[in-house]
Order: structure tokens, then sequence, then C-alpha cells
């Protein structure tokens, strides 16, 4: 595989508008450790951009004091890998945005993807997606936080993933685990791999 | 699939004997973060036992003391389904005593399976190994921390698999993230999940 093979896909953690535990839509906040763990499985799996989706100005501050810890402060040089891992990181105010800055850097707007547990007349197989990852037109997988992306959002998406599954009615994954196992899916060398 | 279908699989997170940066066999420090994302990862792939392996009686103690918090105390109401992943979750001083307890309950010594990024005459692909996990013979699937586990240890391993490969020269998967990928890869529904 060569350097970009993945350069157009780009992916992006949402904390707003999400459902809490009573249904409710709220923001979320932001789990700095979501947003290394993030940055490392992306960078692994050699995504273009990954973008923290939250219109909080405390929390965005949150991600940039961060950022700036590892990219330019002590960290810099301390571990350089987490250094590597949030070069591509980015903070947004709304998913729109993500979406604007993706079409403005490479001329086209991005396919959106996005896991849901419902299905839709856009929901898609892993084997299926996998494939159209093979074109080159730009795509932005999208994962929500909390429990969940606001379904208008969901519904809006040019194409529904299945979520992964747990094979005992226990589906309680961590965001971040849920990402790796997608991209890995979607992106990862696979299973003859040795 | 049925509820037993991944009962005769366990895994282990070792501490001691790991490599730190230099080289230097050392015991690495327990991330309760990690104990929380495993037990969560290792219930939704539906194995049976999560070994926490540390002879540090100080970082023994920490494991205790938050599995008592979230399955006896304030946590166990707060969030049930921490409580559920965790109740599958054991500590161990060594390697060999999870292997012991694994025996006991089994009946059968388990073949354990190591992922290394060296390659061992015992060496196997993802694919092989998910057709080996089919038998009902118990396996025990080991994962290391720090900067990976003591060779010695692998040397001994009865399977060693190949490690998640980055598809950019960058290979710095935290530890839970690489765990979700490999039960994925050798137990999960697979591509075709819709």
């Amino acid at each position: 595989m060569t350097e970009s093979v993945h350069s157009h896909i780009d992916i992006a953690l949402v904390h707003f508008p999400v459902y809490n535990k009573s249904g409710e839509i709220v923001t979320s906040s932001v789990t700095t450790l979501d947003v290394h763990d993030i940055s490392r499985i992306g960078r692994t799996f050699n995504v273009g951009m990954f973008y923290v989706v939250t219109p909080l100005e405390t929390q965005q501050k949150l991600v940039h004091r961060l950022m700036d810890h590892w990219l330019e402060g002590y960290g810099s040089e301390y571990n350089p890998t987490r250094k590597q891992a949030l070069l591509n990181t980015r903070v947004v105010n709304v998913l729109d945005d993500a979406v604007a800055d993706i079409t403005q850097r490479r001329g086209e707007r991005p396919r959106t993807i996005i896991p849901d547990a419902k299905r839709f007349p856009q929901s898609r197989s892993y084997r299926e997606v996998r494939e159209a990852l093979q074109d080159d037109h730009p795509y932005l997988l999208v994962f929500g936080t909390g429990w969940g992306l606001e379904k208008g959002l969901v519904e809006r998406a040019d194409i529904v993933l299945a979520p992964i599954e747990g094979l005992n009615g226990y589906n309680h994954l961590p965001v971040r685990a849920a990402i790796a196992i997608i991209l890995d899916r979607l992106l990862g060398l696979g299973m003859g791999a040795e």
C-alpha cells in the first residue's frame, strides 16, 4: 500500500447533537483519552484528518491545550509518537464545519458514513462500504458519543453502517474500541495478514 | 451464535515481564482505563475470563478497589453495564497463575496465543487462528503492555499471531485498541454483517 492510500478518508467524533441516557439531546464532554486514542488509531490506518466536533468553547480550549502540550510543549519531545498522531487533529463547532473544511481542501463534498444500530434505506454492509472506499471520492466517517448521534444527522448520512454487534446481547463497546474495529474492517490489511 | 460460543477462550493483560522504552525488563503500571475497556471488549465478544497480570501488591489492590466500587459499591447501581463487564475480571500474580486457574476450571491446559511483531516457527495468520478457535479446546490470548512481552514468554507460546500492522509505518496503537481489533478478527461476526 502506498502512503496516501486512505488520505481521501477523514473521521469525526461528534459531541453535539447526541442523546444522553434519558433520550434528551445534549452536548457530551470531550474525553481527552478519546482524542489521544482516536488520533493514534486514525494515524495507524492512515486516514486524513480527525475532527473533534464540539460547540462548547471550554471544551474546545481543553482540546487545544492538550494539542499544544503534545505538539509544541514538553510532551512533543517526551512522546513523539503522540505528537505524530495529533498532527492531523482539528477542533470544529459542528459537523457541517468539518464537511465544509473537507470540501474546501479536497474540492469535493465528502460522502458521509455513519454507523447506527437502526436500518435505513442507505444501510450497507462492511464489505460493501470497504469496496466503495476503493474509489478516490472523499468520505467522512462520523462517530457519535454519549448514547448516540441525533437521528436527524443519521437520516442525512449518505451511507449508514451496521454497528459492531456483541455476541451475547452486550453492546457497550467504548467508542474508541468501536472506531478501531470499524477502521480495521474498512481499511485494514485484513485476515490474511501474518 | 449461542451464549457460550467463546467461553472456551480467556484473555490476559500482562504487566510483568515486559520491556520498557530502553529494552529493560520491568513491571508496567496498571491503567485503570485498560481494565474497564478490555473488560467491556471481552464481554462484547463473549470471552470467558479477563486476567489482569501483575505481581505488585499495590497494583493488585488498585484493581481490586476499582472492582469493588463497580461491583458492590455506588458504581454498581450508577453504571450496571460496567458491573456486567467486570464480573469476569480477575487479578493474578503471573501468567502461569492464569494458566493454572484455567486448567483447573476447564480440566485442560489452555493453548496460549500471543501477538508479536517477530516471526516464529509457531506464527499463524488471523485466518488460521480463527479456524483453530472453532474447536472447543481452551485457549488463552495473552497481550503485553509497555514495549511488549519479554521474549521468553513469546517463544513458549503455542501460537504466535501477527501484530496489527499500521498502513503507513506508524505502529503505535493503544493496547486496548489492538485487543478490540484482534478479538473482532478472531471472534467477530465479520465483514458481511449489516
